[in-house]
């Protein structure tokens, strides 16, 4: 057993391996840059965690979460693209560095080395893996669209938003762990029950990041507060608002949305406060944790060896930055 | 044994079937719109012929060969994207219609889709398919980025030139029949000459293809003669005249490019005719063709067996349109 810090090491430096043939230096260049960008790795690590909460870890296991981890960054190096951000963390995006077309090859040839790592799977489950893997990817795709919809969209709600994040943040997550406790000899049951516990995490994660964009300590959130509102995101606080605050309330958050009052940031936020949208967060965080919990607890496996997936559920939904 | 047009007709139907979800529509209309402007589907059937060399179907290859034709129109989809353009087989493209976000994202999905069928396979040789599809999608992605890196260099090479058009075209061609063969029982050497007559039969095709845009019979061509020369294209017939022409044709060649002269397209041709390049074009497609069908007959099968696909290759590289 390990921690999730153990794995995070474990797994990087497994991760630092070449993935690309060399030439022509003009497609894999772009994408080793992205990959070389880093990251937190957290969902091959929950692969390996998902796995090793049954068994130790099987080789394929490794495969696998590289796959999961080659998944994720085709889909940022392509949503950068669609979203036309600039910077990734804190580095040109693909498209910026390279122009639209190379990015968007790149994330392709991403996608296919992706296949090739799960095709070094010799387990059994092989078929089972590559389906999961696969209804995933296309939720995830689902998931951007539907964000996009919305970006398009004068009213979203809470459940539509809802099913978007799902399918956008939490079923990786979700399946990620599937996958490693399938490798791991998982049963039926257990299997549906770290999923549950990887899809509510998520969820949760997302309610917490929404929230500290509002409320969460500058200082210790590394970057500025109100970022979202200043973009016009939906999230979960502005659909909640919009959707359970008095109409005085309703209409000025409306008003705010469309203007560039230099004090936008403060008055929403104190539209926020006083619909209580902020304490409505952290209950919906709560519940979320709770429920991820609930399904770590039922999962048949002594106590001992979910102690991993219990404190990385804490690190990931307890944090304030 | 079929032909390719009963093959072709067998997998236009089996084709039709609903390859997506319903939702979210604003997904997966932009895919199914695609894939209803139709094509030839000509690799698949290559995939169904290549099977049918060596034994009946294997249901395996139908599933591989919607595979291949998914694959297919997710590079025409992307491809369209990095080249901006406006119509594909006289419609809108996706990105045009829906807008590039969509259209990337509905590539994207296609690919995972594409997966799903290969995930179907339940043949011994599931990991060498996956392989082989693989390797071959990576190709076609550095051909596309080759091909992208031509238009901004000044020189290119024959040599240069050939491996993009290999990596670009031909090598969906020769995998597409050398999967098919794989699933009937094809033994290593009948594979690899199956893969050398796919192979070359597609360098042959594009070469006839550069050929006709010059000296085709616009009546047959269907469409107007010179539009490569309009648009400063790279083809096999340029750069073989700027390799070979002597130095005052080289000159005017490369003055004509960068001219607006409504005369272009004529002063080329004669250039061409005067250096023998369209002579020239004529001889190297003749060469690809021979290879392609000396592969054909090295192939441990009776020769009644090989009919279709000598058939097919004189239909496609002995057309006039």
């Amino acid at each position: 057993m390990h921690s999730f810090e153990e794995l995070s090491r474990d797994f990087a430096a497994h991760f630092q391996q070449a993935h690309f043939p060399d030439q022509p230096q003009s497609l894999y260049a772009p994408a080793d840059y992205f990959l070389s960008l880093g990251g937190k790795r957290v969902r091959p690590v929950c692969a390996l965690m998902g796995n090793e909460l049954f068994d130790t870890i099987n080789p394929d296991t490794w495969q696998v979460a590289t796959a999961i981890e080659l998944f994720h960054n085709f889909t940022l190096i392509h949503d950068d693209i669609m979203d036309k951000a600039p910077l990734r963390r804190g580095m040109e995006t693909v498209h910026i560095k390279y122009g639209e077309p190379t990015a968007l090859l790149a994330g392709d040839v991403m996608l296919v080395v992706a296949y090739d790592y799960l095709n070094k799977v010799k387990s059994e489950h092989f078929h089972r893996i590559i389906r999961l893997f696969n209804n995933t990817a296309k939720q995830v795709c689902e998931g951007q669209q539907i964000d996009m919809d919305f970006e398009k969209s004068e009213h979203v709600g809470m459940d539509a938003y809802l099913n978007m994040i799902e399918l956008k943040t939490s079923v990786l997550l979700a399946a990620s762990l599937k996958m490693g406790a399938i490798l791991g000899g998982a049963g039926e049951g257990n299997q549906q029950h770290i999923y549950q516990f990887g899809r509510n995490l998520g969820i949760a994660f997302q309610v917490q990041d929404d929230y500290l964009d509002c409320f969460g300590d500058p200082e210790k959130f590394g970057k500025q507060v109100g970022g979202d509102i200043l973009a016009n995101k939906k999230t979960f606080l502005l659909i909640k608002a919009l959707e359970s605050c008095n109409e005085s309330h309703t209409q000025e958050l409306k008003e705010l949305m469309r203007s560039a009052d230099p004090g936008k940031v403060e008055k929403v936020l104190s539209i926020y406060r006083q619909c209580g949208v902020d304490d409505w967060a952290r209950q919906l965080k709560e519940k979320y944790i709770n429920d991820a919990l609930y399904h770590l607890d039922e999962i048949a496996v002594v106590s001992k060896r979910k102690e991993p997936l219990r404190l990385l559920a804490e690190f990931l939904v307890k944090r304030e930055y």
